[in-house]
């Protein structure tokens, strides 16, 4: 019997690293920060998205707008998270038909659906991944900062529970706050398993339904925007 | 240039059906019924099964005790699952290291680490799916029944966004309803969108925490053992 090496498949991992460096850079060279949220279902990434759009345009009367954002929003089916953010801000729906998670070709298309007009002057793109908390965590969309956000419901053993999750993120938010009297959640347990995962990972408590800590999420992607991407 | 085909894999999708067929008849044959229980992370899985256990354990002061059960637990990382439940019923965790849902081997390989003393009479055994609502719904691992938990705090849109999830499965828990009054969530409007996606899917509204609906849910556990199991 002879043995033959086949050469059947090309080395996919490092062409799809260099695709995401390709469009993160793109992304940088036109000012806009590419933020990738991932979380369970139902962990509020949408809401937070909501308050976001609602605290930058909120801005102060007479003065001028906040940041200008966009947000590319996926799912396995229904265009329900699109809907909810099209009275705030430009958006479109990435329909996976199934699959767990997004990749870099789907989120390309979707952002060139945006019109030039949508996207004047754009200093954000969120991209709202599928309701995971484990696959997202494999796949680089060339976003700057990856997300993940924990509601409070979920309990506060998930960082060990989900640890690629925790230690591929720039940042953690943790969602519904406004619901801490009424479930068995420690802040402080949380913040020390998350940062047993990932001991630098900056933790923002939130109630993207109340508003509270919206401000400070605010605040942190400007900063992060200041610092990763050239364009004032 | 010619051109040749490669036989390079088996049919491993039959191999595979085939694998759990065989396996849910031989636990068929054991009295035992299969539950595998699919949600999100922190839907409450685990507290699900520690309220069974609890409800059937306490029985009626000098009566037989409930139903025996034992459970198999699929998390990524971390012992934490079983260890809540290793003070009330036989448990192994399965640990993927990494992977997003159970396959049958390991499930296997769990049960077969079980006592015949842990299993002596068991009439129940329960898979915790690893947290997931996407990949888990694609995996047969012999069960009798596939049981999707959802809870309030996910929002009551989510059958249609995780269609897959509701359709494969045979009943469908509403956990932490306790949290009702303080979430944005219709019980019927939930079961509305899980009907569009399944016509006749049982839904059982629990609160795990405290109690609501848990009889209710171990009685249709006990109705569907009699109906698929042969031994009384």
């Amino acid at each position: 019997m002879t043995v033959e090496t086949i050469p059947v498949s090309r080395d996919l991992q490092s062409e799809r690293r260099a695709a995401a460096e390709a469009w993160r850079q793109e992304l940088t060279a036109r000012g806009i920060l590419c933020v990738n949220l991932i979380s369970s279902p139902g962990a509020g990434k949408t809401s937070l998205l909501q308050a976001t759009a609602r605290h930058w345009s909120a801005g102060i009367p007479g003065s001028n707008p906040g940041p200008r954002m966009a947000v590319l929003v996926g799912d396995i089916a229904t265009d329900r998270d699109a809907q909810r953010l099209a009275p705030l801000v430009p958006v479109r729906q990435l329909t996976t038909g199934g699959a767990c998670h997004l990749e870099l070709p789907l989120v390309k298309t979707g952002f060139q659906q945006l019109t030039s007009r949508e996207l004047e002057n754009a200093q954000f793109l969120f991209v709202e991944n599928v309701g995971n908390l484990v696959c997202p965590a494999s796949h680089d969309l060339g976003e700057h900062l990856r997300v993940v956000v924990l509601s409070v419901t979920e309990g506060d053993d998930k960082p060990g529970k989900y640890p690629k999750a925790f230690r591929t993120s720039d940042a953690c938010v943790i969602n519904k706050i406004d619901l801490l009297p009424y479930v068995p959640f420690s802040m402080e347990a949380v913040t020390a398993d998350a940062h047993l995962v990932k001991g630098d990972l900056p933790v923002f408590p939130v109630s993207a339904f109340q508003g509270d800590g919206v401000a400070e999420w605010c605040q942190f992607l400007q900063q992060q925007r200041a610092l990763r991407c050239c364009r004032p």
